[in-house]
Protein backbone atom coordinates (compact mmCIF):
# COMPACT_ATOMS: atom_id res chain seq x y z
CA UNK A 1 0.00 0.00 0.00
CA UNK A 2 1.25 3.67 -0.66
CA UNK A 3 0.61 6.32 1.13
CA UNK A 4 1.30 9.50 -0.44
CA UNK A 5 4.04 11.97 0.82
CA UNK A 6 3.12 14.45 3.74
CA UNK A 7 2.24 18.03 2.82
CA UNK A 8 4.44 21.03 4.36
CA UNK A 9 2.50 23.79 5.50
CA UNK A 10 5.26 26.72 5.63
CA UNK A 11 3.81 29.40 7.55
CA UNK A 12 5.37 33.52 7.94
CA UNK A 13 4.95 34.22 11.23
CA UNK A 14 2.14 35.29 13.58
CA UNK A 15 -0.64 33.03 12.50
CA UNK A 16 -4.13 33.83 14.25
CA UNK A 17 -4.29 31.40 17.45
CA UNK A 18 -7.12 32.90 18.37
CA UNK A 19 -10.03 33.55 15.75
CA UNK A 20 -10.41 30.98 13.62
CA UNK A 21 -7.28 30.09 13.17
CA UNK A 22 -7.34 29.04 9.83
CA UNK A 23 -3.53 28.24 8.97
CA UNK A 24 -3.33 25.86 12.10
CA UNK A 25 -6.44 24.18 10.89
CA UNK A 26 -5.52 23.29 7.27
CA UNK A 27 -2.26 21.75 9.15
CA UNK A 28 -4.64 19.83 11.69
CA UNK A 29 -6.82 18.74 8.27
CA UNK A 30 -3.12 17.53 6.45
CA UNK A 31 -2.37 15.92 9.77
CA UNK A 32 -5.66 13.53 9.77
CA UNK A 33 -8.07 15.76 11.59
CA UNK A 34 -9.70 14.60 14.83
CA UNK A 35 -7.18 11.35 14.58
CA UNK A 36 -4.02 13.91 14.24
CA UNK A 37 -1.54 13.52 16.70
CA UNK A 38 0.50 16.57 16.49
CA UNK A 39 4.48 16.44 17.48
CA UNK A 40 4.91 19.98 18.95
CA UNK A 41 9.14 21.05 18.46
CA UNK A 42 9.90 24.54 20.52
CA UNK A 43 13.38 24.33 20.06
CA UNK A 44 13.85 27.76 18.17
CA UNK A 45 12.24 29.07 20.45
CA UNK A 46 13.57 30.56 24.18
CA UNK A 47 10.06 30.82 25.37
CA UNK A 48 9.35 27.11 25.10
CA UNK A 49 7.01 26.11 27.66
CA UNK A 50 4.68 28.90 26.62
CA UNK A 51 4.96 28.25 23.32
CA UNK A 52 4.14 24.86 24.04
CA UNK A 53 1.44 25.91 25.89
CA UNK A 54 -0.52 27.87 23.35
CA UNK A 55 0.05 25.42 20.53
CA UNK A 56 -1.36 22.86 23.08
CA UNK A 57 -4.51 24.59 23.34
CA UNK A 58 -4.81 25.65 19.77
CA UNK A 59 -4.26 22.10 18.35
CA UNK A 60 -6.86 20.74 20.93
CA UNK A 61 -9.39 23.59 20.10
CA UNK A 62 -8.90 22.50 16.53
CA UNK A 63 -9.69 18.65 17.25
CA UNK A 64 -6.73 17.36 17.29
CA UNK A 65 -6.28 13.85 19.17
CA UNK A 66 -3.23 14.46 20.95
CA UNK A 67 -0.29 16.34 21.34
CA UNK A 68 3.10 14.88 21.59
CA UNK A 69 5.74 17.67 22.94
CA UNK A 70 9.09 17.36 22.62
CA UNK A 71 11.65 18.58 24.49
CA UNK A 72 15.06 18.96 22.02
CA UNK A 73 17.31 21.67 23.63
CA UNK A 74 20.77 19.91 22.61
CA UNK A 75 22.42 17.44 19.98
CA UNK A 76 22.19 14.85 22.60
CA UNK A 77 18.33 15.25 22.57
CA UNK A 78 17.97 15.89 18.73
CA UNK A 79 19.31 12.00 18.68
CA UNK A 80 17.39 10.42 21.55
CA UNK A 81 15.60 7.30 20.53
CA UNK A 82 12.41 8.20 22.26
CA UNK A 83 11.80 11.40 20.09
CA UNK A 84 12.64 9.75 16.83
CA UNK A 85 9.77 7.03 18.02
CA UNK A 86 7.52 10.04 19.06
CA UNK A 87 7.98 11.64 15.61
CA UNK A 88 7.31 8.12 13.79
CA UNK A 89 4.12 7.97 15.85
CA UNK A 90 2.85 11.26 15.30
CA UNK A 91 0.89 12.65 11.99
CA UNK A 92 1.68 16.24 11.91
CA UNK A 93 5.22 17.92 13.28
CA UNK A 94 5.14 21.64 14.03
CA UNK A 95 8.17 23.56 14.36
CA UNK A 96 7.78 26.73 16.54
CA UNK A 97 9.00 29.85 15.69
CA UNK A 98 12.32 31.65 17.69
CA UNK A 99 15.78 31.50 15.94
CA UNK A 100 16.83 30.11 12.73
CA UNK A 101 20.51 29.16 13.61
CA UNK A 102 19.08 27.06 16.73
CA UNK A 103 17.41 25.11 14.69
CA UNK A 104 20.23 24.18 12.32
CA UNK A 105 22.44 23.78 15.40
CA UNK A 106 20.42 21.08 17.23
CA UNK A 107 18.57 19.93 14.74
CA UNK A 108 20.32 19.77 11.47
CA UNK A 109 21.36 16.46 10.21
CA UNK A 110 20.23 15.09 13.67
CA UNK A 111 17.91 11.92 14.27
CA UNK A 112 15.03 13.29 15.00
CA UNK A 113 15.98 15.37 11.39
CA UNK A 114 16.11 12.41 9.66
CA UNK A 115 12.49 10.59 11.24
CA UNK A 116 10.55 13.74 10.27
CA UNK A 117 12.03 13.37 6.36
CA UNK A 118 11.08 9.43 6.92
CA UNK A 119 8.14 9.53 8.39
CA UNK A 120 6.65 12.17 5.46
CA UNK A 121 7.92 9.88 2.62
CA UNK A 122 6.66 6.82 4.54
CA UNK A 123 3.79 7.71 6.62
CA UNK A 124 2.56 10.60 4.55
CA UNK A 125 3.23 12.40 8.02
CA UNK A 126 2.77 16.16 7.18
CA UNK A 127 5.21 18.65 8.50
CA UNK A 128 4.58 22.32 9.14
CA UNK A 129 6.87 25.38 10.90
CA UNK A 130 6.22 29.14 11.13
CA UNK A 131 8.82 31.89 11.14
CA UNK A 132 12.04 30.00 12.35
CA UNK A 133 10.40 26.66 11.91
CA UNK A 134 9.19 27.86 8.30
CA UNK A 135 12.86 28.83 7.51
CA UNK A 136 13.67 25.66 8.60
CA UNK A 137 11.65 23.31 6.23
CA UNK A 138 13.32 25.05 3.52
CA UNK A 139 17.02 24.07 2.64
CA UNK A 140 18.71 27.16 3.03
CA UNK A 141 17.35 30.35 5.18
CA UNK A 142 18.94 33.11 6.13
CA UNK A 143 20.43 33.46 9.66
CA UNK A 144 19.36 36.25 12.04
CA UNK A 145 20.92 39.08 11.40
CA UNK A 146 21.15 42.35 8.94
CA UNK A 147 18.11 43.80 8.61
CA UNK A 148 18.54 46.72 5.74
CA UNK A 149 15.82 47.50 3.86
CA UNK A 150 18.25 48.25 0.87
CA UNK A 151 20.05 45.44 -0.64
CA UNK A 152 23.84 45.03 -0.12
CA UNK A 153 26.49 43.11 -1.20
CA UNK A 154 26.64 40.24 1.83
CA UNK A 155 23.95 41.32 3.83
CA UNK A 156 23.05 38.00 4.61
CA UNK A 157 24.31 34.50 5.98
CA UNK A 158 23.07 31.40 4.81
CA UNK A 159 22.58 28.36 6.74
CA UNK A 160 21.45 24.94 5.84
CA UNK A 161 17.75 24.11 6.30
CA UNK A 162 16.32 20.53 7.29
CA UNK A 163 16.02 20.76 3.34
CA UNK A 164 12.24 19.30 3.22
CA UNK A 165 11.74 21.48 0.47
CA UNK A 166 14.95 21.54 -2.07
CA UNK A 167 16.77 24.49 -4.16
CA UNK A 168 14.74 27.31 -2.20
CA UNK A 169 15.53 30.19 0.70
CA UNK A 170 12.40 30.89 2.98
CA UNK A 171 12.13 33.65 4.64
CA UNK A 172 9.04 35.24 6.74
CA UNK A 173 7.32 37.92 8.44
CA UNK A 174 8.40 39.22 4.76
CA UNK A 175 6.64 41.73 4.07
CA UNK A 176 5.80 43.72 7.32
CA UNK A 177 9.62 43.63 8.63
CA UNK A 178 10.73 44.60 4.66
CA UNK A 179 12.72 42.06 3.81
CA UNK A 180 12.86 42.01 -0.13
CA UNK A 181 16.14 44.00 0.28
CA UNK A 182 17.79 40.44 1.97
CA UNK A 183 15.98 37.97 -0.14
CA UNK A 184 16.94 39.62 -3.55
CA UNK A 185 20.01 40.54 -2.44
CA UNK A 186 20.28 36.42 -1.26
CA UNK A 187 19.03 35.44 -4.49
CA UNK A 188 22.06 37.82 -6.28
CA UNK A 189 24.45 35.42 -4.14
CA UNK A 190 22.63 32.87 -5.53
CA UNK A 191 20.87 32.15 -8.16
CA UNK A 192 20.39 28.36 -7.69
CA UNK A 193 18.03 29.18 -4.97
CA UNK A 194 14.72 30.55 -5.79
CA UNK A 195 13.78 32.93 -3.21
CA UNK A 196 10.46 32.39 -1.02
CA UNK A 197 9.18 35.14 1.00
CA UNK A 198 6.21 34.52 3.36
CA UNK A 199 3.96 36.87 4.83
CA UNK A 200 2.53 36.89 8.47
CA UNK A 201 -0.36 35.28 9.09
CA UNK A 202 -0.48 34.02 5.66
CA UNK A 203 0.89 30.28 4.56
CA UNK A 204 1.70 28.05 2.18
CA UNK A 205 0.50 24.35 1.41
CA UNK A 206 3.26 22.25 -0.95
CA UNK A 207 2.22 18.79 -2.40
CA UNK A 208 4.49 16.04 -3.23
CA UNK A 209 4.74 17.31 -6.84
CA UNK A 210 6.38 20.98 -5.21
CA UNK A 211 2.87 22.74 -6.31
CA UNK A 212 2.32 25.18 -3.49
CA UNK A 213 -1.23 27.13 -2.52
CA UNK A 214 -1.30 30.38 -0.89
CA UNK A 215 -3.58 30.67 2.43
CA UNK A 216 -4.11 33.16 4.61
CA UNK A 217 -4.54 37.19 5.33
CA UNK A 218 -1.31 38.66 3.55
CA UNK A 219 1.09 37.40 -0.01
CA UNK A 220 3.88 35.49 -0.71
CA UNK A 221 6.56 36.89 -2.35
CA UNK A 222 8.39 34.60 -5.08
CA UNK A 223 11.93 36.18 -6.51
CA UNK A 224 13.45 33.91 -9.37
CA UNK A 225 16.95 34.92 -10.35
CA UNK A 226 17.28 33.01 -13.38
CA UNK A 227 17.96 36.07 -15.90
CA UNK A 228 18.74 38.57 -13.04
CA UNK A 229 21.96 40.43 -13.72
CA UNK A 230 23.73 42.18 -10.65
CA UNK A 231 26.94 44.05 -10.46
CA UNK A 232 27.89 41.55 -7.25
CA UNK A 233 31.02 40.13 -8.53
CA UNK A 234 32.39 43.91 -9.20
CA UNK A 235 31.79 45.87 -5.53
CA UNK A 236 33.10 45.22 -2.54
CA UNK A 237 30.79 43.60 0.53
CA UNK A 238 28.51 46.24 2.48
CA UNK A 239 28.35 48.34 -0.85
CA UNK A 240 24.31 48.57 -2.80
CA UNK A 241 23.35 45.95 -5.42
CA UNK A 242 22.21 46.98 -8.62
CA UNK A 243 20.29 43.52 -10.01
CA UNK A 244 18.07 44.02 -13.18
CA UNK A 245 15.62 41.72 -14.59
CA UNK A 246 14.43 40.00 -11.21
CA UNK A 247 11.39 37.72 -12.13
CA UNK A 248 9.25 38.93 -9.33
CA UNK A 249 5.71 36.87 -8.27
CA UNK A 250 3.71 38.43 -5.70
CA UNK A 251 1.03 35.47 -4.56
CA UNK A 252 -2.37 36.50 -2.35
CA UNK A 253 -5.00 33.19 -0.88
CA UNK A 254 -5.15 30.83 -3.41
CA UNK A 255 -2.76 31.33 -6.07
CA UNK A 256 -0.45 28.38 -7.12
CA UNK A 257 3.24 27.96 -7.98
CA UNK A 258 5.05 25.08 -9.31
CA UNK A 259 8.42 25.08 -7.56
CA UNK A 260 10.27 22.38 -9.30
CA UNK A 261 9.44 24.15 -12.57
CA UNK A 262 9.13 27.72 -11.55
CA UNK A 263 6.23 28.32 -13.08
CA UNK A 264 3.16 29.71 -12.16
CA UNK A 265 -0.02 27.02 -11.63
CA UNK A 266 -3.95 28.51 -11.80
CA UNK A 267 -5.45 29.35 -8.90
CA UNK A 268 -7.43 27.87 -6.37
CA UNK A 269 -10.98 30.28 -6.77
CA UNK A 270 -11.04 31.64 -3.73
CA UNK A 271 -15.24 32.39 -3.24
CA UNK A 272 -14.94 35.04 -0.34
CA UNK A 273 -11.11 37.14 -0.06
CA UNK A 274 -9.90 36.61 3.07
CA UNK A 275 -9.15 39.98 4.24
CA UNK A 276 -11.58 42.18 2.04
CA UNK A 277 -12.61 45.61 3.41
CA UNK A 278 -15.68 44.31 1.14
CA UNK A 279 -17.17 41.64 2.23
CA UNK A 280 -20.45 40.22 0.79
CA UNK B 1 21.98 76.69 -33.61
CA UNK B 2 20.80 73.79 -31.77
CA UNK B 3 20.59 73.35 -27.96
CA UNK B 4 20.07 70.08 -26.26
CA UNK B 5 17.20 69.34 -24.22
CA UNK B 6 17.37 69.92 -20.46
CA UNK B 7 18.01 67.17 -18.43
CA UNK B 8 15.38 65.41 -15.58
CA UNK B 9 16.59 65.48 -11.93
CA UNK B 10 13.91 63.58 -10.03
CA UNK B 11 14.92 62.96 -6.65
CA UNK B 12 12.95 60.73 -3.91
CA UNK B 13 12.53 63.29 -1.11
CA UNK B 14 15.25 63.94 1.55
CA UNK B 15 17.98 64.86 -0.23
CA UNK B 16 20.74 66.32 1.74
CA UNK B 17 20.58 69.58 2.43
CA UNK B 18 23.43 70.31 4.47
CA UNK B 19 26.35 68.07 3.70
CA UNK B 20 27.90 67.42 0.54
CA UNK B 21 24.30 68.40 -1.46
CA UNK B 22 25.40 65.51 -3.64
CA UNK B 23 22.24 65.62 -5.62
CA UNK B 24 21.12 69.37 -5.53
CA UNK B 25 24.70 70.25 -6.83
CA UNK B 26 23.54 67.63 -10.06
CA UNK B 27 21.44 70.18 -10.49
CA UNK B 28 23.03 73.22 -10.25
CA UNK B 29 25.98 71.75 -12.83
CA UNK B 30 23.16 70.82 -15.16
CA UNK B 31 21.81 74.38 -14.62
CA UNK B 32 25.04 76.17 -15.81
CA UNK B 33 26.88 75.82 -12.24
CA UNK B 34 27.69 79.58 -11.76
CA UNK B 35 25.78 80.87 -14.30
CA UNK B 36 22.55 78.69 -12.83
CA UNK B 37 19.44 80.92 -12.47
CA UNK B 38 16.98 78.29 -10.84
CA UNK B 39 13.32 79.58 -10.20
CA UNK B 40 11.74 77.51 -7.64
CA UNK B 41 8.31 76.27 -7.24
CA UNK B 42 6.82 76.23 -3.89
CA UNK B 43 3.33 75.15 -5.18
CA UNK B 44 3.22 71.53 -3.98
CA UNK B 45 4.34 72.32 0.19
CA UNK B 46 2.19 73.98 2.89
CA UNK B 47 5.39 75.67 4.22
CA UNK B 48 6.63 77.44 1.45
CA UNK B 49 8.65 80.17 3.09
CA UNK B 50 10.60 78.09 5.02
CA UNK B 51 10.97 75.83 1.73
CA UNK B 52 12.02 78.80 -0.28
CA UNK B 53 14.48 79.79 2.22
CA UNK B 54 16.31 75.91 2.71
CA UNK B 55 16.13 75.75 -1.40
CA UNK B 56 17.81 79.48 -1.93
CA UNK B 57 20.19 78.60 0.67
CA UNK B 58 21.72 75.17 -0.17
CA UNK B 59 21.19 76.44 -3.97
CA UNK B 60 23.62 79.45 -3.47
CA UNK B 61 26.03 77.63 -1.29
CA UNK B 62 26.21 75.65 -4.25
CA UNK B 63 27.21 78.45 -6.06
CA UNK B 64 24.64 79.20 -8.14
CA UNK B 65 24.09 82.80 -9.64
CA UNK B 66 20.62 83.57 -9.09
CA UNK B 67 17.27 82.04 -7.05
CA UNK B 68 13.94 83.31 -8.59
CA UNK B 69 11.21 82.50 -5.72
CA UNK B 70 8.02 81.63 -7.53
CA UNK B 71 4.95 82.16 -5.72
CA UNK B 72 2.11 80.12 -7.25
CA UNK B 73 -1.14 79.78 -5.46
CA UNK B 74 -3.41 79.20 -7.05
CA UNK B 75 -4.52 78.68 -10.93
CA UNK B 76 -4.37 83.10 -11.54
CA UNK B 77 -0.79 81.91 -11.02
CA UNK B 78 0.00 79.40 -12.78
CA UNK B 79 -0.78 81.55 -15.93
CA UNK B 80 0.54 84.35 -14.91
CA UNK B 81 2.46 85.98 -17.32
CA UNK B 82 5.19 87.59 -15.01
CA UNK B 83 5.74 83.96 -14.01
CA UNK B 84 6.01 82.57 -17.46
CA UNK B 85 8.08 84.99 -17.99
CA UNK B 86 10.68 83.66 -14.89
CA UNK B 87 10.40 80.61 -16.18
CA UNK B 88 11.83 81.69 -19.54
CA UNK B 89 14.45 83.58 -18.15
CA UNK B 90 15.41 80.46 -15.88
CA UNK B 91 18.33 77.90 -16.50
CA UNK B 92 17.24 75.43 -14.49
CA UNK B 93 13.48 75.18 -12.42
CA UNK B 94 13.08 73.05 -9.35
CA UNK B 95 9.91 71.98 -7.81
CA UNK B 96 9.70 71.22 -4.15
CA UNK B 97 7.81 68.29 -2.02
CA UNK B 98 4.40 68.62 -0.61
CA UNK B 99 1.00 67.22 -2.03
CA UNK B 100 0.87 65.85 -5.60
CA UNK B 101 -2.49 66.73 -5.91
CA UNK B 102 -1.50 70.40 -5.15
CA UNK B 103 0.89 70.27 -8.04
CA UNK B 104 -1.97 68.52 -10.62
CA UNK B 105 -4.64 71.00 -9.41
CA UNK B 106 -2.76 74.29 -10.06
CA UNK B 107 -0.22 73.81 -12.28
CA UNK B 108 -1.87 71.11 -14.22
CA UNK B 109 -2.09 72.39 -17.84
CA UNK B 110 -1.20 76.09 -16.72
CA UNK B 111 0.70 78.71 -18.75
CA UNK B 112 3.69 78.19 -16.53
CA UNK B 113 3.63 74.23 -16.78
CA UNK B 114 3.98 74.95 -20.97
CA UNK B 115 6.50 77.10 -20.50
CA UNK B 116 8.28 74.49 -18.30
CA UNK B 117 7.97 72.58 -21.60
CA UNK B 118 9.03 74.90 -23.97
CA UNK B 119 11.94 76.10 -22.15
CA UNK B 120 13.45 72.65 -21.49
CA UNK B 121 12.97 71.90 -25.30
CA UNK B 122 13.87 75.34 -26.77
CA UNK B 123 16.74 76.20 -24.22
CA UNK B 124 18.16 73.23 -22.57
CA UNK B 125 16.62 74.33 -19.05
CA UNK B 126 17.10 71.95 -16.85
CA UNK B 127 13.77 70.87 -14.65
CA UNK B 128 14.19 69.22 -11.26
CA UNK B 129 11.93 68.09 -8.40
CA UNK B 130 11.80 66.41 -5.23
CA UNK B 131 9.33 64.07 -3.69
CA UNK B 132 5.61 65.29 -4.62
CA UNK B 133 7.91 67.77 -7.28
CA UNK B 134 9.72 64.42 -8.53
CA UNK B 135 6.34 62.63 -9.68
CA UNK B 136 5.08 65.86 -10.92
CA UNK B 137 7.52 65.41 -13.67
CA UNK B 138 6.27 62.01 -14.98
CA UNK B 139 3.29 61.87 -17.29
CA UNK B 140 1.34 60.03 -14.30
CA UNK B 141 1.76 60.15 -10.39
CA UNK B 142 -0.35 58.65 -7.45
CA UNK B 143 -2.17 60.87 -5.50
CA UNK B 144 -2.03 61.07 -1.82
CA UNK B 145 -3.63 58.19 -0.36
CA UNK B 146 -3.44 54.43 0.72
CA UNK B 147 -0.36 53.68 2.33
CA UNK B 148 -1.31 49.74 2.78
CA UNK B 149 2.02 47.74 2.62
CA UNK B 150 0.01 44.85 0.43
CA UNK B 151 -1.45 45.39 -3.02
CA UNK B 152 -4.72 45.30 -3.46
CA UNK B 153 -7.16 46.18 -6.16
CA UNK B 154 -8.05 49.60 -6.53
CA UNK B 155 -5.93 51.29 -3.84
CA UNK B 156 -4.52 53.89 -5.67
CA UNK B 157 -5.84 56.84 -7.97
CA UNK B 158 -3.50 58.26 -10.85
CA UNK B 159 -3.83 61.60 -11.49
CA UNK B 160 -1.65 63.27 -14.53
CA UNK B 161 1.52 64.77 -13.69
CA UNK B 162 3.05 67.54 -15.95
CA UNK B 163 4.27 64.85 -18.21
CA UNK B 164 7.94 65.75 -19.12
CA UNK B 165 8.68 62.20 -18.86
CA UNK B 166 6.09 60.19 -20.80
CA UNK B 167 4.43 56.81 -19.98
CA UNK B 168 5.80 56.32 -16.82
CA UNK B 169 4.80 56.53 -13.21
CA UNK B 170 7.09 58.19 -10.60
CA UNK B 171 6.31 57.21 -6.74
CA UNK B 172 8.88 58.58 -4.13
CA UNK B 173 10.53 58.25 -0.60
CA UNK B 174 10.20 54.71 -1.96
CA UNK B 175 11.68 51.94 -0.08
CA UNK B 176 11.43 54.22 3.07
CA UNK B 177 7.54 53.99 3.17
CA UNK B 178 7.68 50.51 1.73
CA UNK B 179 5.41 51.92 -1.55
CA UNK B 180 6.06 48.65 -3.67
CA UNK B 181 2.85 47.06 -2.77
CA UNK B 182 1.34 50.75 -4.60
CA UNK B 183 3.65 50.60 -7.27
CA UNK B 184 3.13 46.73 -8.64
CA UNK B 185 -0.55 47.77 -7.95
CA UNK B 186 -0.38 50.81 -10.13
CA UNK B 187 1.32 48.88 -12.90
CA UNK B 188 -1.09 46.05 -12.47
CA UNK B 189 -4.15 48.03 -13.29
CA UNK B 190 -2.08 50.33 -16.13
CA UNK B 191 0.68 47.76 -17.58
CA UNK B 192 1.31 50.79 -20.32
CA UNK B 193 3.05 52.76 -17.60
CA UNK B 194 6.62 51.72 -16.60
CA UNK B 195 6.56 52.36 -12.39
CA UNK B 196 9.88 53.95 -10.80
CA UNK B 197 10.17 54.11 -7.21
CA UNK B 198 12.80 56.30 -6.34
CA UNK B 199 14.38 56.01 -2.91
CA UNK B 200 15.03 58.92 -0.47
CA UNK B 201 18.40 61.17 -0.91
CA UNK B 202 18.56 59.33 -4.27
CA UNK B 203 17.73 60.48 -7.82
CA UNK B 204 17.92 59.92 -11.50
CA UNK B 205 18.98 62.33 -14.30
CA UNK B 206 17.34 61.70 -17.51
CA UNK B 207 18.72 62.82 -20.84
CA UNK B 208 17.39 63.64 -23.91
CA UNK B 209 17.11 60.07 -25.04
CA UNK B 210 15.82 58.91 -21.53
CA UNK B 211 17.82 57.16 -20.87
CA UNK B 212 18.36 57.57 -16.64
CA UNK B 213 21.11 57.19 -14.26
CA UNK B 214 21.04 56.88 -11.04
CA UNK B 215 23.00 59.28 -8.47
CA UNK B 216 22.49 59.26 -4.74
CA UNK B 217 22.40 57.31 -1.53
CA UNK B 218 19.81 54.71 -2.09
CA UNK B 219 18.21 52.76 -4.83
CA UNK B 220 15.96 53.49 -7.60
CA UNK B 221 13.18 50.50 -8.50
CA UNK B 222 11.24 50.03 -12.08
CA UNK B 223 8.69 47.92 -11.95
CA UNK B 224 8.13 46.55 -15.97
CA UNK B 225 4.53 45.06 -16.13
CA UNK B 226 4.64 44.35 -20.10
CA UNK B 227 4.76 40.57 -19.16
CA UNK B 228 2.71 40.73 -15.67
CA UNK B 229 -0.48 38.61 -15.22
CA UNK B 230 -2.98 39.52 -12.53
CA UNK B 231 -6.14 38.49 -10.97
CA UNK B 232 -7.28 42.19 -11.66
CA UNK B 233 -9.83 41.51 -13.64
CA UNK B 234 -11.37 39.13 -11.47
CA UNK B 235 -11.70 40.54 -8.00
CA UNK B 236 -13.39 43.26 -6.00
CA UNK B 237 -12.34 46.16 -4.69
CA UNK B 238 -10.22 46.21 -1.68
CA UNK B 239 -9.20 42.30 -2.37
CA UNK B 240 -5.82 41.21 -2.20
CA UNK B 241 -3.42 41.11 -6.02
CA UNK B 242 -1.71 37.83 -7.14
CA UNK B 243 0.73 39.70 -9.67
CA UNK B 244 2.87 36.45 -11.48
CA UNK B 245 6.10 37.86 -13.63
CA UNK B 246 6.48 40.89 -12.90
CA UNK B 247 9.96 41.89 -14.39
CA UNK B 248 11.74 44.33 -11.70
CA UNK B 249 15.04 46.32 -11.63
CA UNK B 250 16.44 47.38 -8.37
CA UNK B 251 18.60 49.89 -9.42
CA UNK B 252 22.14 51.50 -7.16
CA UNK B 253 24.39 54.84 -7.97
CA UNK B 254 25.76 54.38 -11.70
CA UNK B 255 23.38 52.18 -12.70
CA UNK B 256 21.58 53.48 -15.92
CA UNK B 257 18.41 52.83 -17.93
CA UNK B 258 16.80 53.27 -20.96
CA UNK B 259 13.62 54.21 -20.34
CA UNK B 260 11.72 54.27 -23.73
CA UNK B 261 12.87 50.56 -24.72
CA UNK B 262 12.58 49.68 -20.56
CA UNK B 263 16.20 48.21 -21.62
CA UNK B 264 18.81 48.08 -19.19
CA UNK B 265 22.08 50.15 -20.28
CA UNK B 266 25.80 49.76 -18.64
CA UNK B 267 26.65 51.31 -15.51
CA UNK B 268 29.10 54.19 -15.15
CA UNK B 269 31.62 52.71 -12.31
CA UNK B 270 31.49 54.17 -8.98
CA UNK B 271 34.87 53.94 -8.33
CA UNK B 272 34.46 54.90 -4.60
CA UNK B 273 30.49 53.28 -3.84
CA UNK B 274 28.16 56.06 -2.06
CA UNK B 275 27.26 54.96 1.47
CA UNK B 276 29.87 52.23 1.67
CA UNK B 277 29.82 51.25 5.54
CA UNK B 278 33.33 49.92 4.19
CA UNK B 279 35.48 52.78 2.12
CA UNK B 280 39.02 52.78 1.50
Amino acid sequence: MSTEIGRLVIIGGAEDKEGDKQILARVIALSGADRARIAVITTASSITAEMEAIYTRAFLDLGAASIIPLHIDDRADANNPDHVEAISNATGVFMTGGSQARLAHILGGSEVAKAMHRSRRDRGTCIAGTSAGASAISEHMVRDGDQDILPRKDMTNLIPGLGLLKRVLIDQHFTQRQRLARLVAAVAENPFVLGIGIDENTALVVDADTTLEVIGAGTVNIVDGRSMDSNITSIRPGTLLTLNNINLHILAAGARFHVESRTVRPSVPQPVPVGSPFPG
